[in-house]
């Protein structure tokens, strides 16, 4: 099932997306859910981030080609790092260049699980008991502060509208062999597989159950293939009026608008 | 005022405590608030973290005489990092050595504020009006994780239990020429005041609201002063049955014992 948030009037309503239909969903996505009468078209909503959670936790360096285009050595264990949680946006909502470093900020597509239930020292071979779906995300970056202003990468990857996620949540996908691929302003720029990864989703969401609680709804980024803009013979960056599309296999297609920042 | 969060059956409950006696706060601690009819004495109570917050942001090597210690220059900005809101707890609530990284877990004795409304881009001079009050802080660090195994700060700062805070906070204070120390098994470790901050509370919120929202309810980590455990001649890292205090004038002393994980 598709697990979709949108707005309307005031608050922001959950549903289950099929056929292009909004339906109504019955129950509570951390509990027992089901399909409940059709509300509207996809098409006639704003589509929000399908969760606000506890914690934004990415894993950097974790598919092999894109380690190798950073010149890094391949991580023996998955290399965690945190996204601030006022960096979540949804379909709908524009990636905006910040008046503090707007010049070198870059995608990333990556396949995002969704934690269903508070977990800790979880197996591998139990790690899908605790993931409620998957969706896409875009790992947004100012390359400057992290790679030479910063000594963490912490606020280069937590500035405002740096974490689109969605466009909604996929409860059903086999994780680990899909296609994934960023598209800028209709050219293709990343195009690869999940099955290129290091770590995969088992093995990333039992490591970090071996270190931390992992809160329901927290949201895991599993990495970046290569292609992304600062590793590029001619770099390539975010500018105000493009178009970035990261897209799964399984899942659909998160486009988000680029704008400034007044 | 100190608000006080505390443990009743089945729910955490807000109240306010004067002369060591909890009274019911009326309204809500992000709205209007005023003090209510006496509920129970201190030590009746077990006193819970005073917040759940959205995003814990901590500052690294703000006070000029631990940046020397840690044989690191004076930042010229503030150095983020982040921590997961999982490893949050109060006073009543035992530090954990994690099974993973047991052997070198340092504590640190933080200034910490929190952010009463939604925030960005606010001056130096409107600081102050964002701030619903100061707590103190343990920004516990598993020094092996932290200098030695991980490439980002983020896992060796967010083990469950890493963040102890507490033990209420405080809604009237000047922040910046208060002795802070923290005590470890009865001797003195840290014995600072804020004044030797490089970058104020004030300069801090600013800057943070100029790269992000803040959320109410973020928890900001402002530092800590010389005397950390990895940095004395002989190294000082928290063992079981251990007790470590962080003291701070004008709001009182966060005690948080010391257990293994089991």
């Amino acid at each position: 099932m598709k697990i979709i948030r949108y707005q309307t009037n005031n608050e922001l309503e959950y549903g289950i997306l099929k056929d292009d239909i909004i339906h109504e969903l019955q129950g509570d996505i951390f509990g027992d859910f089901s399909l409940g009468k059709k509300v509207k078209s996809l098409s006639e909503i704003e589509v929000r981030a399908p969760i606000d959670p506890p914690n934004i936790i990415a894993i950097g360096l974790n598919y092999r080609k894109h380690a190798a285009e950073s010149a890094s050595e391949i991580p023996d264990k998955p290399v965690i790092f945190l996204k601030a949680t006022n960096s979540v946006i949804g379909r709908d909502s524009n990636i905006i260049l910040p008046k503090n470093a707007p010049d070198e900020v870059d995608y990333e597509a990556e396949l995002a699980f969704i934690i269903a239930e508070d977990c800790k020292d979880i197996e591998i071979e139990k790690a899908k008991d605790y993931i409620l779906g998957y969706c896409c995300a875009n790992d947004i970056s100012a390359r400057d502060c992290q790679k030479r202003i910063d000594k963490q990468w912490a606020r280069a990857k937590s500035f405002d509208t740096f974490c689109p996620i969605g466009p909604w949540i996929e409860t059903e996908l086999k994780p680990n062999n899909l296609k994934i691929r960023s598209i800028l302003n209709g050219k293709v720029m990343q195009d690869s597989n999940t099955a290129d990864m290091i770590f995969s989703v088992e093995e990333i969401l039992s490591y970090l159950s071996k270190n931390m609680t992992l809160k329901a709804g927290t949201v895991v980024l599993t990495g970046t293939p290569e292609g992304v803009g600062f590793a590029r013979k001619e770099p390539v960056f975010l500018r105000e009026g493009d178009e970035i599309v990261i897209e799964i296999e399984g899942i659909g297609a998160l486009k988000n608008k680029v704008s400034k920042e007044k």
